[in-house]
């Protein structure tokens, strides 16, 4: 019998590993539990660039070069918002522009972000069950020292993730409460794992939700992060410069300071092997996640190594 | 001095009148109205094809073998919405959807559909005045023998306005009112034009925003239908099947009839000529209108000879 997982993940990054595990897991065994905090309203749609990074990779369909958005797609709406005036600023394609009419038409409709989630994932054949962190609005600020706070998209996409971070908040967030469906994966799960996204940016919003904490730790399960630092780099994103911004050392090992109890398990590039990281278990392989295969073998070699020790 | 005209358009065949009459007048003289009962929600978008009809047309922008949508228009959204298990059945390009995007939000954070349908023209260079009937949402409701009551565009785009007409109604348009624009543009009309749209389905919801009869007869101005049927059929569309299903003779001179008193002037074609109209001024001459010129040669004629009985 497959053990029971649940993955927590924000978009490229926590996308390879989830396509590992749904490559080696039954649908029955994986719940991959995205970040939401990143989603926003961009002309009037309900844009949730996690969620479908998430779908999009698992359904096949994704632009395997920037690891989002989806394959081929083109831009007709965008550029014709430029004989308006408009001067978009965040790429949406027109595929995926039929995406975010459809969630925005069923939230208008009154459905559960968990339900368009979960439709719009069937619908493309994602058999692994995908959710959001929770159905309630959650919008990550970041507080910048030239720019004052800048919404997430803004700071993140408009201006590249170049103004100087001081702070964030997840704007609603004690508002939101963790979902039945998340609740009942956690519930069950044998092994929760925690894929190298952004610590601050993709993984403490969805930590930040109420009561979430408290599920992750209420059973004495293995709770394993794998490190988004490699050799004191971010594999991708702005991880890195984010955490000296922060006034964190830019290492794996502060990134396992970071979580604390929230872990008890961590797994670091081999280059990483010689960390004291202080956490109960730690195991050290190839972790950079370039190819189709090293996505399997990354996601093989977690799940191995933790069934070692339970 | 140039005559100030209003025109009251529903889609392409009104906007054929209204190129002409755009090509010979200066914006300032020209003011179009338009149907906006055709107006729905479709994917959350809000769809308005006769104001769209006409902004296209005047743009230039228009596909011209359709007579509307945009020249030259893909369609990668709605084919992505069928991986979602859609079955689009109104056609919406992808530049033409970035209009109903814009045109939603601007919606939704409370310009009126007046200031957003000229913002829009005014970015897509056209010049001469484009107005909403009304700034309230109406719709075109048809009560058929077989189907019950259906939406407008389910009527005439889903089923091809092929089920069989009882009635008609335009829900909303009691509480609808005419807006300072368009009262504005009445109040100063030297000339009150109709172009050949189809009476019941165009121009009818028009002239049922309360307010909009009395403004028309309040001076003693020309008053002039061009007329949608020629020898006794519809030039397009489904003006001559309905005015059967409806109780009326397939004629022109049930379509001036049924303006009654809304008009003192009918234009009627070179083959209706024989036509015994009841209308205190009456002309015929070429009316069809396939070609750019054709369009600015009706209109030429249809002021000319308006100006020579004021």
């Amino acid at each position: 019998m497959a053990l029971n997982v649940v993955v927590f993940v924000g978009g490229v990054g926590g996308a390879k590993l989830a396509y590992g595990l749904a490559h080696i897991l039954p649908p029955e065994n994986l719940t991959i539990i995205v970040n939401t905090g990143d989603d926003f309203w961009h002309y009037g749609l309900r844009v949730c660039p996690d969620l479908d990074t998430i779908m999009y990779t698992l359904s096949g369909l994704v632009n395997k070069t920037n690891g989002w958005g989806i394959d081929g797609d083109t831009r007709a709406v965008l550029d014709a918002m430029q004989r308006y005036g408009e001067a978009p600023w965040f790429q949406l394609g027109d595929q995926d522009i039929a995406t975010h009419l459809l969630r925005t038409q069923a939230l208008a409709d009154g459905e559960t972000l968990t339900q368009i989630t979960t439709k719009l994932n069937t619908a493309l054949g994602v058999q692994h069950r995908v959710l959001p962190m929770t159905d309630a609005p959650v919008a990550t600020m970041v507080d910048t020292v030239d720019q004052g706070e800048l919404a997430f998209q803004t700071y993140f996409v408009r201006h590249r993730w170049q103004p100087v971070v001081k702070s964030l908040r997840f704007e609603g967030v004690e508002a939101a409460a963790v979902t039945p469906e998340v609740r009942a994966a956690l519930q069950s799960a044998d092994v929760i794992l925690i894929g190298p996204s952004n610590p601050w940016l993709s993984i403490a919003p969805i930590l930040a939700v109420p009561g979430m904490r408290e599920l992750i730790l209420a059973y004495d399960v293995p709770r394993v992060a794998v490190s988004p630092i490699i050799g004191g780099k971010a594999v991708k994103g702005p991880a890195a410069k984010l955490m000296v911004e922060l006034g964190y050392e830019q290492t794996a090992q502060a990134v396992a300071d970071y979580y604390g109890e929230v872990i008890n398990g961590f797994v670091v590039d081999t280059v990483d092997a010689g960390l004291s990281l202080g956490v109960q278990h730690t195991a050290n392989f190839e972790i950079i996640m370039n190819s189709e295969s090293d996505r399997i073998s990354v996601a093989k070699n977690v799940l191995q190594w933790i069934q070692a020790w339970v």
